[in-house]
């Protein structure tokens, strides 16, 4: 049987290796949309598969090692922390799912142009998710706090990307449908910083012992 | 120190206890906005809180049995379903609140008429939440199996309603920001619906050790 310390640090390289595959979903996904390629956004559908897998993997990892070893302390948290990121890796892949889904709807039809800054949100929303693994692998907590005062930012963002919305809206009612589709890619960013900050509250509760995620809804 | 079997059955009491809460914040969130109740659509709010507490609490009872007592088998399967189904709770109580967000900026507006059904939609959602828990008690894999081909159906009125709000938008143009807001009230419900069929997928996993998560997923 090999050393429960090597097991944790395998434990963590999957996650990682996960993360970068979430990554790039979630950039890949805006991509797609922007730029109008159905290929980027089948290449989306093609990595959601593995993502899959590995959640399944990284569960029964951390799941044996919780059952097996008797972790105590830091160890219990880093392993309690590990199921919950690997449950947020996973639901931010079908995130970028579902935008998508939206961009290849929005692809087969003629373009519409809405004042409104996606890729400065997609942008926003990727440097959380990085910078939330990040902090994760540095057991940075300045970096994780830095992550939770950014989603306030992509609230903002949301924000102004609605009104534009549904000024757009009022003035093409023709063009609703499209809008629509935009309104819930601007909803998938922000529930992919929501899995984010999730991470950074995770990243927190490892390094501290102190559980902070209802503290930080209260915050918000 | 308690023995396991009594520890189990008061972490299945727990979870029931909590269930039970975000069964009530589900129905008054629709009851709210329909009935246009500012009271009601309080309650909701206030109920979080004490299901976030309970949130923590389990997860904390389930971690500490996995870690000190070396389950294994249907045991172990239960805790780590137990975290799951404890994490999709909590979840389905932030998506009422969402609700409940929602019906609170509609109650402050004239009153709009689309023909969208979002009580039947509700009640279906309700039903699902019902019997997903219920499932997990009766460890009953028809029932379990039950809610996963219900979630098509809510899908189905989920479509329905989104293309009627779409016409009512273009026909009312002024109604548009109104029309979003119960655009979303469908969506966050069928998200409950979702978060209802991860809970049946678990229970599936604690009776019969396969995990049906995507599997089910390429079902859909």
């Amino acid at each position: 049987m090999r050393h429960f310390i090597e097991e944790l640090d395998d434990l963590q390289k999957e996650l990682l290796a996960m993360a970068g595959l979430v990554e790039l979903a979630v950039h890949e996904s805006v991509k797609s949309l922007v730029e109008r390629s159905p290929s980027r956004a089948q290449q989306v559908l093609v990595n959601e598969a593995r993502i899959n897998q590995m959640e399944i993997q990284i569960d029964e990892m951390a799941t044996r090692l919780l059952a097996t070893q008797q972790p105590m302390a830091r160890d219990l948290r880093f392993l309690t922390a590990a199921i919950k990121i690997n449950n947020d890796l996973e639901r931010m892949g079908d995130l970028a799912v579902n935008i998508v889904e939206r961009a290849l709807s929005l692809i087969e039809q003629p373009p519409i142009h809405p004042a409104v800054d996606i890729p400065r949100m997609a942008e926003l929303v990727e440097r959380m998710v990085h910078e939330s693994l990040d902090s994760f692998v540095r057991r940075d907590a300045e970096l994780a706090r830095n992550v939770l005062l950014s989603d306030d930012a992509v609230d903002d963002l949301r924000d102004d990307t609605y009104q534009e919305l549904i000024r757009f809206m009022q003035a093409e009612p023709s063009a609703i449908p499209r809008a629509i589709d935009l309104l819930f890619v601007a909803r998938n960013l922000e529930r992919i910083a929501d899995h984010a900050t999730n991470i950074a509250e995770d990243v927190l509760f490892v390094i501290q012992g102190v559980d902070v995620r209802h503290h930080a809804e209260e915050r918000r």
